[in-house]
């Protein structure tokens, strides 16, 4: 009696339905309930062929489907509450859903951030994973991207430029002679790193914040209009991994690719100057590495990337359009 | 500078962010404020050549998309209080966003459901078009599947069947001698008609209740398994249209078209005999038509729907399905 989607939730996803507004994923609601709080509400959908590969695993499109939503979480400061699904299947394939659902359910458990809901939808097209994720903060703290001051410090986590890489090696850039550096990128392309464990840190000091996801400067460029502002970022300032390092030293890629490809999921935030000493010190005990890369400037112009002879580099594009 | 997306979201997205906490679309995340009420939520996607037809037209699309979201907070008695979009486009054409948008915010303002944010990916396959809707209710009142009891009166809203029928006329099937009333079945199955007017109503007085996407035998079915129960329709008094009686009628169509058809996005619920005369004073009094068609039975089997003789109408399945 029941349908193949009702099949499907049983035994895939209402082990993961763990809150108790989730209602065991029986109803055809959700029930967030909400003490004063606000809930900060976001939405990112990746669709196979544009934000990844048809032969990606599905453990880490699982990951990275709810990752990408817990980075907007990470860069607004707030604390997961939960998430709702939308897959869109060509079919159903038991050997897909299975690892799927059990990745998804460990990312679930992981960060705090429990299944309420969802739809599953059948397909002719490429398959499709949106997810729609709440978090909670005091009200009136969300972190905004239209916060920053002239003189602020802009800061980036993590290492830029190494999502972009990966994705490169995985359509057969030779970048580098070395497989695992390689297979060190391309992790980074296919399970973000969500800094979540920085939210308060960046709730309590950041004037502004957003995570980059479009590529470092593209992205900084839509904080900087949303702020009304300008910047200028030092390039040598910029964390790199050691591969993104080599990479850029055999000349295989230029600092274009790192810093205006996508996928990197690290937060970019800015930081009043007499905040900063007590940012790096709150990102220090939960132990997310930040980097002060420049600063905010007074105008309305893109921001300005500088060599280390401080002459701007001149750049063709600043993010990565899927159009 | 700014990219395909965001002029996509400038010119036909943000005209519909009226509300305060979707901060003008300008920000990744938006602010549902919650004063101590539950927050309902809920999903439903749509996909072309799987939930409407490549040819339907991009407003009907755009009302369709947000009703059937609509349709399950009139269901679950909340009030609703915004939406997120995700929609996955292959290219940007402007004479299809043009009309998609200009009907998505008439029916967000008419509605009183604002657009809190979304996400617009690049697809090479069919369009697609996800809402995530929220609602508000005072604290524990949801309405749920599984409230049902043996002895409450099983009703539904509005009428039974047409959107179906619309379909089948869609697809080229020869059902009734006159243009007009295909038309009006069509519009039914292309823009369903959420009963939010009921919320409170049935908020209020019914013990049980879900919208009916997938086929009113199907869909009651669920119910009664949530509500472990068991349940008896008289079929005679299921509501039908007058293009829908004349198409039993003339023999072209059979009741199992209808009640295990789809799309009807009425509203299915069960309200204890006490509450029945409330129930429809209270319908009465925001104009949506309910009708009482049979009782919530101990047992748990399959709901039994009756023919005029008292005998079991067979049926080959109880709804549809998309896999």
């Amino acid at each position: 009696m029941a349908s193949a989607e009702d099949d499907l939730i049983a035994r895939y996803f209402r082990p993961l339905a763990t809150h108790a507004g989730a209602l065991g994923l029986i109803d055809d609601a959700a029930i967030l309930a909400a003490s004063g709080e606000d809930i900060v509400v976001t939405t990112d959908a990746i669709v196979e062929g544009v934000h990844f590969l048809p032969d990606d695993p599905p453990e880490t499109l699982a990951r990275k489907a709810l990752r990408v939503n817990l980075s907007d979480l990470a860069a607004k400061g707030a604390t997961p509450a939960g998430f709702v699904l939308t897959l869109a299947l060509r079919d159903i394939n038991e050997a897909w859903l299975a690892p799927f659902a059990q990745a998804l359910g460990e990312d679930a458990a992981a960060f705090g951030c429990p299944l309420l809901g969802g739809d599953t939808v059948s397909t002719p097209g490429p398959l499709m994973i949106s997810v729609t994720i709440f978090g909670k903060l005091p009200t009136g703290t969300m972190v905004r991207r239209d916060g920053a001051k002239p003189g602020d410090i802009i800061a980036v986590t993590g290492t830029i430029g190494d999502a972009a890489l990966g994705l490169a090696c995985l359509k057969g850039k030779k970048l580098l002679d070395d497989a695992s550096a390689c297979e060190a990128l391309i992790a980074r392309y296919r399970t973000p790193q969500p800094r979540n464990a920085l939210a308060e840190a960046v709730r309590t000091h950041a004037s502004a914040a957003m995570d980059i996801s479009d590529g470092l400067a593209g992205d900084l460029a839509k904080l900087c209009a949303a702020s009304k502002v300008s910047a200028t970022v030092e390039a040598s300032a910029i964390p790199l991994s050691d591969q993104a390092r080599r990479i850029l030293s055999s000349g295989t890629a230029g600092i274009e690719m790192l810093i205006a490809g996508g996928d990197d999921y690290e937060v970019l935030c800015t930081v009043p100057e007499n905040r900063w000493a007590a940012f790096r010190e709150a990102a220090g005990r939960v132990a997310v590495a930040v980097a002060g890369i420049g600063r905010v400037q007074k105008g309305n112009t893109a921001p300005v990337f500088l060599d280390v002879s401080g002459m701007p580099i001149a750049m063709k594009r600043l993010s990565y359009s899927h159009f």
